[in-house]
């Protein structure tokens, strides 16, 4: 019976009596006429021409249902379809105070975030989240990739201590996921290649506009695969997320950033490869400078990591995505394989997006060899016996394997060039932030 | 150039020269030739025979390719073909004490679940899990409903504190969501129906074979239901995901509980639907009796909770689910509506499964006026304050909303007829198990 906006503002429709059901997005009232904008439940909105003395209580985000005669005014929003409003029924008088106006400010967005999940742009923000759910899953679920769901709760760290969240499991101490990686390594051997879609936590101490303390984290592992195939399924991954959104979100891009389908139309495959070393002979000879521990200032040199500004400087004058690949073994996880062709590097890559944006993946071929993975955990601080199932995985029939992980959240950033990343999420958590 | 078993076991085949990859699965070595069974990364398995000089090292769970001819020999498992190898080589000999057995205890297999998801049991849960994962959401995604994901980190208990696992979380206390509901319904008036699958935790203290401290849990929520439209949703949201399992999953069936073809071909819409009354009327009259807190026995009574007892009483000759409807508003949470009709009782609605199985998914009609839900708060001992997010759902534009959760877990334990819940989990977490 009910049907949405979209469904119903066509032509062929002129003339006829619709019912629709959302909630007051504008309001204003004259003596004899009451023009409503009304928002459905997808966020599409319309206006609505009705009796005042039918209206009298109505206030902003009220929730009501009407029945009118649908016509065209090219005034109203929207392509000009207006409801002319013969009945209406309300569920709902919602109080005056709605706190969320047509300008406010990001902390009083974030701090009522249960309702300011109703502006047009948060609406447009989970629908494209949902494209992205749904073409990540798309590309794995065609490829026969397994899908699988590696515990949250765990004992063992990925990424390192200082970020882990400690939970009080019964009598024990336990930590939120960083990485589903250790247990997707543990699935290649029965599963075969696999996949999953799970929240990951961090503790990051930092407060920036690039970190969450809780994102949506896409992770994939496969046995048998070497660098270049662990490129190009990342290439296809992420190519086939774009070309997707890029066909099929149309209307939500062009609602929160036009520019960013020029830019994901600029996409193309295969994107460049680069190793660390020449990213670095790039990097000097722009005089990227970064700043040591100590607080100086100096030219960047083989060793430091990519921070910030050079991946800022590497990807600011490119419209496609770029790899980085065999960073230092130095810089890099435990789980990093050893370069067979250079001891000194790990196979390790990087993906980072164009204008300036940075790292939305990293992956890498997995070190095989229980002797070297052992070692590595000793030269980085790790008690290998905390690690003691991981390194079953080698002792019993190790194969050469690797994998990929992508932030969703950090994707979504770039895709629509928002400052912050809170913004392409729906309940953020962040260090001063985990209400509502 | 490698493919798997299972696309390489067929007629035509026979004769060519095939490489594939795997692992030991079974071994008998005689002085010229080595039988190996070999298991691939999806859990098939083939026969192959290797000259012994070629394979002396060999022990259970190394890995190899091997290169030979396919032959047909119909002493051979699964199908009687076999591969006479010519080649092999071998990724990495596995040490001799592989601690997974033919016949092994639940708890050393438990211990060693990182190993033990390589029998060929796990291997097939696994691929079931994959298919309930993916034919949930093709039900959801084709009735274009919007996938979310909802906070994991959160304040507030959906199910009382007595389950939540605290997270220190920076300067403040928080929890592990025990379900999305609440943030389920602060999206259904941005996105319409909405629905994800998400982690959920319950700190249970008790030791049982029907939960899990950390489960696959189904949601959904949508505005402008009714108890009807819930009911006929859940049906066909079930029905769905049976009707494609047992078309697209018999291989997995067949290996792990042929019984459950049949019980699966057996389901169809529309379940039963009792109330309550009728409930606790059928089980007085077969003498249902339950033990009170202080350990008295007595005759089951009006405001009963349902316990497994009468459970297993109401679905024990049934083949077909049963839905139980309008519980006793006293024994459901605090947002269940309450039944206008009869303000006893509240919109709660639990899906029983059949054969004596019980409760697989519960769902209700919410309140929706905010001074009853407040009220409602109050008599179950809940602070409104604590809350004051959720209210404003309430305050502005409150809308007649319902939805149901299901366990993923449990709706497979139910499919596979399992004794035990952590065998259709890949990584169980329990009171006493949080590792590997």
């Amino acid at each position: 019976m009910f049907k949405r906006i979209a469904d119903l503002r066509t032509e062929d429709n002129i003339g006829s009596t619709i019912l629709l059901r959302g909630w007051i997005h504008r309001l204003r009232k004259q003596k004899e006429k009451t023009f409503i904008i009304l928002r459905d439940d997808r966020g599409d909105i319309i206006q609505a021409i009705c009796p005042s003395k039918l209206c009298e209580d109505l206030t902003i985000e009220s929730s009501i249902a009407i029945q009118g005669k649908l016509e065209k005014d090219p005034r109203a929003v929207e392509g000009g379809f207006e409801v002319k409003v013969g009945k209406i029924s309300i569920f709902n008088i919602a109080d005056v105070d709605y706190p969320i106006g047509e300008y406010q400010s990001d902390e009083i967005l974030l701090d009522f975030r249960h309702l300011s999940l109703r502006t047009r742009k948060m609406i447009n923000v989970g629908k494209l989240r949902n494209s992205l759910l749904k073409y990540s899953r798309e590309w794995f679920d065609k490829d026969n990739w397994m899908e699988v769901t590696p515990p949250i709760l765990v004992q063992s760290s990925v990424e390192g201590g200082s970020t882990l969240f400690e939970v009080k499991y019964f009598n024990e101490k336990a930590y939120l996921s960083q990485s589903s990686q250790l247990y997707l390594e543990s699935m290649i051997y029965c599963l075969g290649p696999v996949w999953t879609i799970s929240p990951s936590f961090r503790a990051e101490k930092s407060r920036t506009i690039r970190h969450l303390a809780e994102f949506t984290h896409l992770e994939a592992e496969a046995p048998w695969i070497d660098m270049n195939d662990l490129i190009t399924i990342q290439e296809k991954v992420i190519f086939s997320i774009i070309t997707q959104i890029r066909e099929h979100n149309k209307k939500e891009l062009e609602f929160l950033n036009t520019a960013a389908i020029k830019k994901l139309h600029e996409i193309s495959i295969p994107f460049e490869k680069i190793t660390y070393d020449r990213a670095i002979d790039i990097l000097r000879s722009t005089e990227c400078r970064i700043r040591d521990n100590d607080g100086k200032e100096r030219l960047i040199e083989w060793g430091d990591d990519l921070n910030l500004e050079s991946e800022r400087e590497l990807t600011k004058d490119r419209s496609n995505p770029i790899f980085v690949m065999n960073y230092p073994l130095s810089i890099k996880p435990f789980y990093v394989k050893q370069d067979p062709l250079n001891k000194m590097t790990g196979l390790a890559v990087d993906l980072l997006a164009p204008q300036g944006y940075g790292e939305i993946s990293g992956g890498g071929i997995r070190e095989d060899n229980l002797e070297k993975l052992k070692n590595r955990m000793r030269e980085t601080n790790l008690n290998p016996t905390d690690y003691s199932w991981y390194l079953d995985l080698r002792k019993y029939g190790s194969v050469p394997h690797g994998g990929f992980g992508l932030g969703l959240e950090r994707l979504l950033r770039w895709i629509l060039d928002f400052d912050d990343i809170k913004n392409v999420t729906l309940f953020p958590r962040t260090m001063t932030r985990i209400l509502p």
